[in-house]
């Protein structure tokens, strides 16, 4: 189904999320590969996805990726862990491109990181319960013991503004986090792109013991290994970073430097309606 | 451009939201009026509005209500406080029946209440910012100090279930009602339709001076002033209610008896594409 043949190193890649915190994987992305032009659609209008039912997900993901089909990426990008944990195995058949989710590339990074010890993942409700972090995990390690947690709260405290050492954010992390503190698994996942923003807080809480994954890192890895043994890494020194949101532009990228480390420009619009109409096929 | 000889009281009363929420607002409305039928839409597929810009929420309940009018409602109740405060001008405009939205009644209410003394809101950040029930408020009233303090993790602790009486929902509320507390208004506007589900922990803390107000209430009593009026209330002993859900339904039906306080009946699903090509004029 994907002619790489094709493909030319000068695309761009597709990243989306379903708002803001899928910059944190480009921003991991950007880091490992400066010179890469990055698309990235955030649903922001419909967000969050992460307390919604899978068909909904499901639905709202293929539209997010025709989308960025229509910008011709060289590979796709799932930032958003809930979508790809619900949604990957119809995303990666309908797509003509290679789509890379979150949860596999973190599931492999946090199985050699932990070599035998236990793992954890904190995500969203829609996450924890479809189990595909658990499963990815079952199926590539030799024994480690695996802890999954939903924390709820962490997306709409981060998106709030609330800081790290906020007594509030403490007091939350404290509850999710009181099982696998007993535990101190070696490595924790943070199976949202939320979570990276809330890193120093759940670092002091797990103790030294515990390495926290950012998905991204792992992400951006895989999309570097994808590109390089392709031959589809960029030559350029600088890429360009194109935002749209599916929610009010300015909005978006007042609240963007938070997530990706830097101003992300000029964001466009696109509206849901439109982004539904796209996604038919022509 | 409302017809009310055209409409007769075995209609329907249309109510919206954008999500469960709307339900505690027809649990007033029923305990009001039980003969009336209710179509109920909660659009829990792209639930919360009350983070998003006033463009997307007002593109969304135009949605919503149109899709309502196809169901030949008498009248349209919406039941979000945030839809209600950014949309009801356009909504008013825009639909050939009337339009009942929860911050005028509610406004009005609290100014009946208070009797010159303070009154506070809370509400989404959406509605806070909008400025829409102190606006109301001032217009109303003539001297009562007004307060307002947007209270985004609200909506979220009650949608993940968690208790009243948890300290979590306790630490919450302090924060963000510490200024209210201090300034002990007559009457609190729980400008949101979740927040009724906390009024003992609300209660408890703004204490027996501050009457607390569900505008949930207001709105069913300005519905039945309306259907009175214009001789359009239900004959019948026990109406029916139909709800629909932009998301899973069974989960819609799970989750709806803590806000209904009975049991909802089978709910149907209505995607949010459908709906959008709905609200299209035919």
């Amino acid at each position: 189904m994907i002619d790489l043949q094709r493909l030319s190193s000068d695309q761009p890649i597709g990243v989306f999320d379903s708002g803001l915190g899928g910059l944190t994987v480009v921003r991991q992305i950007l880091r490992l590969m400066p010179g890469e032009d990055v698309v990235y659609l955030g649903d922001s209008a419909r967000v969050p996805y992460g307390i919604k039912s899978p068909e909904t997900i499901r639905a709202f993901a293929h539209e997010d990726a025709a989308f960025l089909l229509r910008q011709n990426p060289k590979l796709i990008v799932v930032a958003c862990n809930t979508a790809s944990a619900v949604a990957m195995d119809s995303l990666r058949q309908a797509m003509p491109v290679e789509v890379v989710g979150v949860v596999e590339p973190a599931a492999q990074r946090a199985v050699e990181l932990a070599a035998g010890r236990g793992i954890g993942v904190i995500g969203t409700e829609a996450t924890i319960t479809s189990g595909a972090y658990q499963r990815a995990l079952h199926a590539l390690n030799g024994g480690s013991e695996i802890m999954a947690a939903a924390a709820p709260l962490l997306v709409p405290i981060v998106e709030e503004g609330r800081p790290q050492e906020d007594p509030i954010t403490t007091y939350v992390l404290t509850d999710y986090l009181h099982e696998l503190q007993r535990k101190r698994p070696a490595v924790l996942i943070l199976g949202c792109t939320h979570y990276p923003l809330l890193s120093l807080a759940i670092g002091k809480l797990m103790g030294p013991d515990t390495a926290l994954l950012d998905p991204g890192e792992a992400v951006a890895r895989r999309v570097q290994e994808f590109l390089r043994s392709h031959d589809l890494l960029a030559g350029r020194a600088a890429g360009q970073l194109q935002c749209y949101s599916t929610d009010n532009p300015e909005r978006f990228s007042k609240l963007a430097t938070r997530f990706l480390g830097r101003d992300v420009g000029q964001v466009k619009r696109i509206g849901t309606e439109e982004l539904a109409k796209l996604s038919k096929p022509v």
